[in-house]
């Protein structure tokens, strides 16, 4: 299953009128404000947002799973559906692996299907949460953190062999999540686990090419759910700057505590330049791995707003920080789920964007709550769908990607080629 | 200080232009939906929120105060600030009083002043959560539910009182929130307490009028911080069933739990005819009262998607329901922060009555979420200030009411009449 | 295999001196407060815990599983590990089975085989919350709320059917776990799905024997991450208040949002009649499924107050209530850490039966905080562990069943027995 | 009002035989394990908890307060009140002044008073969250923090004299508790807001006397209520680290998000040499301020198990660590809350010194939670009150300090002396 930029023409064809009738009187209103808009559209084409190879068929909960049919089962399928969203979009032009789900067998052909498909090769993850078969000790009791050098040994190799699949690839990042930690008080001594942790985190620092990145993600709870080794970003802001100025703090929207201002969390890193990058999803009670900007669009607004504030352009939040989805499935389409988030995620860069950013320093500089909260409002009032359409259009994207995704049939087209029972690898 | 029609037409003549360029196309997108948009400006303009009185001042936190100046000192200041208001937006035509805050001497010169500013008087408000000078009996231990008999019939009275009062003044239903409760396990036998509470409650609605309601509130903790005598929607609405038809609840959007569904309850007590009244406000971490829709504009219009849900139009809304604000202002200018709250307020129900319901509905039939939140979103990102604007300019209300009450200056207006150092009633 | 009364005597024997010296101080101390000793054990020694046959097998979360080994592999199995608690602690002398997991195929044999152990069958529980092989409908958008009358059936008749097979098991209680709901905003029609809940709870209500009752669980979230039909406590009482005196509440102390003060919601029941079972496990975060008592050990207590306030003596509670264990044993062995559950949760009913409840009825009365929370303080720092204990060893249990059990070696038989790779069904 | 070494006296020969009943089995018990009791009675006796100034008299909520009568209406009083709970338990020897609430005018007659009464003064706390009469610039926005540099050099002005009124007490270290922060998204730039402070706080630390620290709170709301400048120990460690040797942060139990593992975050701090000192007290919801040990004795003890396992010996703790209580005391006579709160500390720090600290290592390296937890509990379990009790007689306290207060009629005495209409400075 291939989308052609003839299925695009021909849906872009179709949208144009009713696309143009919205974009012009929104040009005219943003001329009137004094926004110029091709650069605006320019940014937003160009910001683009990694796929985990992990979120292309349908997750599950502790409870089951119901799948979805004509999921990927082997990784070359997997570079195959992130090309399907990135024609789609043009949006998601990268993918994140997850090791030992995805290890590329033939480096050379798993190249050339990614260029084929205009897509290159975010962060590369880590995983000491499971044992795989034949797996010589187990990480039933931690990895990194583990009471048993063999263990540690066992897990930092891993995570060694991981930056290595991914150097073959062009990946610039290692992305560590952590599952370690205890269930009950009194199962882990704290300081202990910690100060393992560092040290097997040292050794892998060492091993991370120049030009790399090791990115700590944190978590307060799940799969452990008394403590976990890593539960918030002090605790990894800690762990990077011991290790040095390739280490730095991801932040996984869902991995918070009730009510936390995220915002604040990620204006902080960025200020003292150890923000890594973010897994995006939305989310009401936990880790729920909901679809971006499902639940909570305001505060995806906010937290881009802290990003932009912190950067100079768009090449800038770029160059330094690494964007992903991380979601799970369990009742839509992965697929569409995914068109979902990325829409979501460029609406709040977009409406970020147009934030009056020198009236609402002067309105912070004079203690004025009501006028800065009307400004931030306004930006996020706006309605910037037509905004994203003409990037996409511009792009070559489709105007209306779900739609077109619906009209092509792609999913049924994947059962079709790949069976209703397939289970994407590492699900 | 007044607002006249002469205010209003100069500022709105000044705004014309500009409303038209967005308004107009605006109305095009929408009648390409099918949209009629003169019946949806009606609504919006029809939509009222009450006042509370005890809003207009500077509120605070058990940690200090800080005064705003102009506060009104009496009843009939704060007559007046709604009257400002309701002059802006023409959307602030009702108030609400507390008493014994704000005890009407003079009725009839009250009434008359109200309806010279076009207000009508909503839900009266009993206040048994502080000691007032001279009252016999404290509260420190309770009202309603106290152990002590003599304690609960002040309180008893006290609300028939307050219903004697709101009779006078043409008001239609009693508030009763209940600060009783205990701070330490053991303090209070929970079965006693709920049980005198039905048994005063019973009291009170003897003696409510035929055409009067009793708005049951509920709130988790606050003041009392280890258990509330109506904790939760579930306990009011058992009250509410054990009083009869004349009893329902009331939500106050701050007095939850972390992370609960407050649309699902909406949506639960409309469907068993239990659902009474609103308090507007927004929060992040408790009862914070803050702007309503300054943390979670989403959340907001998906209370109103439920409100509309379970209603045929927007008289049998009106009917049925209390709508009033209850926040407190510590840092920014009330009548700014009214201002917003009732502006949030309406862009949630504008948006609300755009979502695609037979669209909707089809998509929940199919099963199928990716739909269903597409057409909730689409609504959602509507940009319907160009509605609310024009359905101001029709009720001859300010096309801007923050703005201009800005550039006449109220604020300082109020402080030259008032001084500075006036703390309105009750803070 | 089997733990023997001679197995036991030879440990109680070895532990008789030890015990002892600290029984005997304690009924001096408790004497002196004028609390009569033998009463108080002879009620300890009569509690009974359930345990839930899918808790006999290692548990896990969507992150992974990591076998325990010597799990049992079917009905006769599990019922066996149950033996195998109750004859170590002789309070665990009923079990609540699971169906589809644990279908009685040969009854009379399960029954006797129960019988022999000195086991009685709890209330069984339904599953629409997984599809098993070869049902014809898929549980994947719900089952009992379904928008397809088709699925709502089979889900009716389901729970019909196991209905049927605990009634040959001498079962007297069905209890509906509804893990229905919605992932997103808009998915679902929150009255519709509640009102199709009502219906076929209603259906199922019809078939139930005179002397069952059906006890309706609540949970806020998990498997859904936005609504679940039936959220909390509120919902359930509405739905058992419509079904009739047959239908009762469930809580599951992990089915709460933050902060939940669960001990006024078991009140609340209580007084209402309403209260039907109890789901005993704990947690820091969510439903964390943790041993009983191993986070929050001063809430069980209050919790097993609120149940004493409530009854007159145990037979009382007995009758009225179903309790039983519904844990996830992630990194324990699930036979230990269900001693440790049964443990924690006689402590915390030895310890409500010792407080002072004139006293503290007194002190409430008078508003004496302070004193009341000695008065409860008392009590939960009395060390029980020797009445935990004489009352094993009058009932002819072990002194110390998890050293005995450990001192056996029944993990490692079990292992022997029965293979490490065996999955418990249902796992 | 002055509690007598005869009253003393008379009260703990009435208690003696009581005592020694259940005093002597304990220390056959605890021989038994080999724990020599003797040590543990000194390390009980000698562990001290300092008294806030402010905590003397009825606290309130932003919705009322209800006076206790007989609270101290100067400095002199205040430290009278915490002479008497000295006498009562010898375990308040501290006490933690406020400024400007108590400013000591006449410092030789202060030093004396508190000399006499066998107290010393431990940390000196500012005040930045309210604003002072004849203040020349408000706080209303803010202080380290704000946007205006005469602000913020008032704030530093004011620390620093702080400082000095400490020193000439004998205190060592400041408490800045900083309630600078933003109720609306959009009103204050983190960055700057974060830096600011960190340059306040350097001008201030350059003030410090060399024996001093400098002790930096955290919270995550309350009363900012979107955020806080120090919103968690994540940026207080970071600006502690910024600061250098003497700055430290200072963990206040009632300061975090629903459901935070406290004891985690005491054990890395104190890893990392940077935690300064507890502000003990209670909570169900947020920063509720009860009595320490009321809601959740569990997670004190683990707190202290942190504590213990970071430290040497008593020496050690005492050396490094502030202790104090914050609470606000609504409801009960805050002498009594106090007596309730200490003895509730100890009760948590003596059990935590009766956890086998080698088996517990032991059963963690052997990745053994099921026995971890049951070394937590033989210790959590174990009814301590007998070892306390001995402590406080062998120090010349009351064998029961709050029976004693009652009996004494202390309050009574209070209120003759002081009048029932005082209200303590400050509140």
């Amino acid at each position: 299953m291939r989308i052609t930029q003839q299925h695009i023409r021909e849906h872009n064809k179709e949208a144009e009128d009713k696309h143009t009738a919205s974009f012009l009187p929104l040009v005219d209103q943003l001329d009137g404000k004094g926004v110029e808009v091709d650069p605006l559209v320019d940014q937003i084409a160009s910001f683009q947002v990694a796929i985990p190879s992990w979120a292309l068929g349908a997750g599950g909960t502790r409870f089951g799973r119901f799948p979805i049919g004509g999921e990927p089962g082997n990784l070359e399928e997997k570079i195959t559906d992130v090309g399907l969203l990135h024609a789609l979009n043009r949006s998601s032009g990268a993918i994140s692996l997850h090791i030992p789900w995805d290890i590329p067998e033939d480096t050379a052909a798993i190249r050339a299907l990614a260029e084929e498909l205009d897509l290159v090769f975010d962060a590369v993850n880590s995983n000491t949460f499971q044992d795989q078969e034949n797996q010589e000790h187990s990480y039933k009791f931690g990895s990194l953190s583990h009471t048993d050098t063999a263990v540690r040994k066992q897990a930092v190799e891993h995570n060694i062999e991981v930056i290595r699949y991914g150097a073959t690839l062009g990946s610039k990042a290692l992305t560590v999540w952590l599952a370690d930690g205890s269930n009950f008080p009194g199962q882990q001594n704290f300081r202990k686990a910690l100060r393992r942790t560092r040290e097997s985190l040292e050794e892998i620092y060492a091993e991370l090419p120049d030009d790399w990145q090791i990115l700590i993600e944190y978590k307060p709870y799940e799969p452990n759910f008394y403590s976990m080794v890593i539960p918030d970003w002090g605790t990894s802001f800690l762990l990077a700057g011991k290790l040095g100025a390739k280490a730095r703090t991801l932040v996984d929207l869902g991995h918070h505590l009730p009510n936390t201002n995220i915002e604040q969390i990620v204006a902080t890193l960025s200020m003292e330049e150890k923000l890594g990058g973010f897994h995006f999803n939305d989310s009401k009670y936990g880790d729920d791995d909901l679809t971006t900007g499902a639940i909570q669009p305001y505060q995806l607004f906010l937290i881009f707003n802290e990003l932009i504030e912190g950067t100079d352009d768009y090449a800038d939040l770029e160059n330094n920080i690494a964007w992903m989805i991380d979601a799970s499935h369990n009742v839509k389409d992965p697929l569409e789920d995914l068109l979902q988030s990325v829409e979501a995620i460029k609406k709040a860069y977009a409406k970020a964007l147009l934030v009056d950013r020198r009236g609402l320093e002067e309105a912070r500089e004079a203690n004025d709550p009501a006028l800065a909260q009307s400004i931030l409002q306004d930006a996020f009032q706006s309605d910037v769908r037509p905004l994203l359409r003409e990037a996409r259009i511009r792009s070559k994207a489709a105007a209306d990607p779900l739609r077109l995704y619906r009209e092509l049939g792609v999913r049924d087209q994947l059962i079709e080629e790949r069976g209703s029972d397939t289970i994407a690898t590492g699900l």
